[in-house]
């Protein structure tokens, strides 16, 4: 892909929601967030397109915007989201559900479209009615500063932080059209998708249902494989705007690639930034029977808080890699399986391989990577360490 | 079950393996652990019968002595028990396995009986040999100081422990007979077993396939409802050792609700004692459609992260177990769940119920109830709380 901009070369240019053609954002303190952050974040799509396609929670005690994102998202067109943090608005009842729909209307009203039209997304302490008084003032800011600017992206990539420690972008080009992202996360991290916001947009010219065919594929190559505490969000929603301003319309296949590489880009993000994390660490199974097979194993590897606390303690203890992997129904025998932990195969043939004490746990990137020997498929799930500081962060406040 | 003598009354008399008669045990130290402490054990069943059942952890990395003692209670005999803390002997291979057989021999030729009757169990580090030059010895000392007292019952429980801080005996009388039981847990706790060595002996006089049975409806409500940390152990063995020392042939039904009871004592003493747990919670899920609904709902609430650090916070945060209930295939409507913590419904028909504030958690034990609505079944898992000190434990040292 000549065309794709890695980001590690120097100057990708504008990144985030923003750096698409035809979109405008704001993200502004509305008094949710006791910091007074910004909390509330509106973008919008200023097409000619307004194409869009999203992906939700499958958890089914679902949050209030997401049962109503999910008729908005019908139809295939969405011209705004309405963003906030500092509530989830989840569990919340017939009450958090009218709130929703009162946001939606309330920001179409100042914007001149149709409720029906306004996809809405929570994010923060579930059981809690959301204060209208402070959200729907900071809805009218949000219109008010909604604009197509770099800042204007970065606002909105603060707005939707919750325990996040930095803002979340990214950005791709592709031949004459630009993809943008922002997204937050940071704890109830777990696939089916992690406890994440994202938004998305795309000068592209793409019809809704390609729009969704290349958002499936791509969250489930990303944000689907990132694990942070095998806990399951009632609230994950994410959003895939096209505005269609470049007038491009790529070829399905090359855009699909794309947009996989950016929500792969912030998923690692997300998990760079788990609550609490010392070390990412990519749970990889190579030579498996099947991809399913190597995404059960590396999923039960990753959800082992044995295995995430022998990391966070620099020890390279494959005893508890094993013993997750024998839990598994993925085709294996025990006596072929090896464990390499940053290049070092300290398991091999099911017993001691090299000396522990060459594995260095001292960097960020940890590779955990399992030979099952039962075939050639291969997938890694992205997840980190269990620490002090993930214990103290989730014990002494609410979230 | 009049016959049934609580253990909460004074004096319920001599506890633990010897309590039955026909059982000699002993508990020595080796010098497997470090410290001194008591690291081999030998049960020897006096007779007259050597029936005896034993279910051993599902894990397909299987440790070198439950290979073999699989094979040894294949025919529903077992004579001896040699058990020892201080290495797993698990992922070590064909000499791991070769060691274990050699333990069996050396106790065998000692004790004048067939190394194909002697059961072998092991716990500890995972992925190293075990020093037979130390073992073997222990072995010797210990058939030496068989003995069939109290103190020699409680040489044994000590003998099997590793970072549990107290060790686990329990004992139950039936009309005429008697089980008593000794456990190890404390980390790797999670059900198809908890990561547990126990063994159980009866004076009762019942074949080996009655004892089967009423082992395995005992495990399946008592251990395999024990979920520590989610992981599962490549060494767990629970073995049930009949004497018939007694002459008492009881009916299976009252044999199996006391055992059943004796196990369930041993599970939550079990979970009592977990790795820098503060708490002991049960999760129980009420009016599920089916047991199995309950089960699944309890067992998802057990193994969230956030739900455990939210109790050592000694926050009722109802909002992370509404979550977990989400993920589950159970019946249910998320409008009609209720939640209390310790008799407090904080959580009603699926949204803000009584004031979270009333919940009182300071005290060991926590009751989460989830009500589901659905129907009249119910069931329970013990699980704890996660702490500052479980990851201190798991990441300070190897085990």
């Amino acid at each position: 892909m000549s065309q794709t901009q890695n980001p590690d070369n120097q100057d990708p240019g504008p990144t985030g929601i923003t750096a698409p053609r035809g979109f405008a954002a704001a993200g502004v303190p509305a008094g949710l967030k006791s910091t007074g952050a910004n909390d509330v974040v509106v973008v919008r799509n200023l097409g000619p397109s307004r194409a869009a396609a999203a992906v939700f929670t499958s958890n089914r005690v679902a949050a209030a915007p997401v049962l109503y994102s999910r008729q908005v998202i019908g139809d295939g067109r969405a011209d705004a989201v309405v963003l906030n943090s500092g509530g989830a608005n989840a569990c919340t009842g017939a009450e958090g559900f009218a709130n929703t729909h009162r946001t939606a209307e309330y920001a179409a009203g100042l914007l001149g479209i149709s409720a029906a039209d306004v996809l809405v997304a929570s994010t923060g302490l579930i059981g809690m009615q959301l204060p209208m008084d402070k959200l729907l003032p900071g809805v009218q800011r949000a219109v008010d500063a909604l604009d197509t600017t770099a800042e204007a992206g970065l606002a909105a990539a603060t707005g939707i932080m919750t325990t996040d420690t930095v803002p979340k972008q990214a950005v791709r080009r592709g031949a004459g059209y630009t993809i943008g992202g922002i997204a937050k996360g940071a704890g109830m991290l777990a696939p089916g998708l992690a406890t994440m916001l994202v938004v998305l947009t795309t000068d592209a010219q793409l019809p809704a249902a390609q729009l969704d065919a290349a958002l499936r594929a791509a969250t489930a190559a990303s944000f689907d494989r990132a694990d942070s505490d095998g806990c399951m969000s009632t609230n994950d929603t994410v959003a895939l705007l096209a505005s269609g301003a470049s007038g491009e319309t790529p070829d399905t296949g090359e855009f699909t690639a794309l947009l996989t590489e950016l929500c792969q880009e912030l998923a690692r993000a997300l998990i760079d930034d788990a609550e609490g994390a010392e070390h990412t660490i990519e749970v990889r199974t190579v030579n498996a029977a099947s991809e399913a097979d190597a995404l059960e194993v590396s999923r039960a590897v990753s959800r082992s808080n044995l295995v995430k606390t022998a990391i966070f303690g620099r020890d390279p203890n494959w005893g508890r890699v094993l013993s997750e992997v024998g839990t598994t129904a993925a085709a294996f025998e025990p006596d072929q399986l090896n464990v390499s932990i940053n290049g070092v195969m300290v398991c091999r043939a099911g017993s001691v391989g090299e000396d522990r004490d060459l594995v260095d746990l001292e960097q960020r990137q940890v590779l955990i990577e399992i030979d099952l020997n039962a075939g050639t498929e291969q997938a890694a799930i992205l997840t980190n360490d269990l620490t002090h500081a993930y214990v103290h962060e989730n014990s002494a406040y609410s979230s």
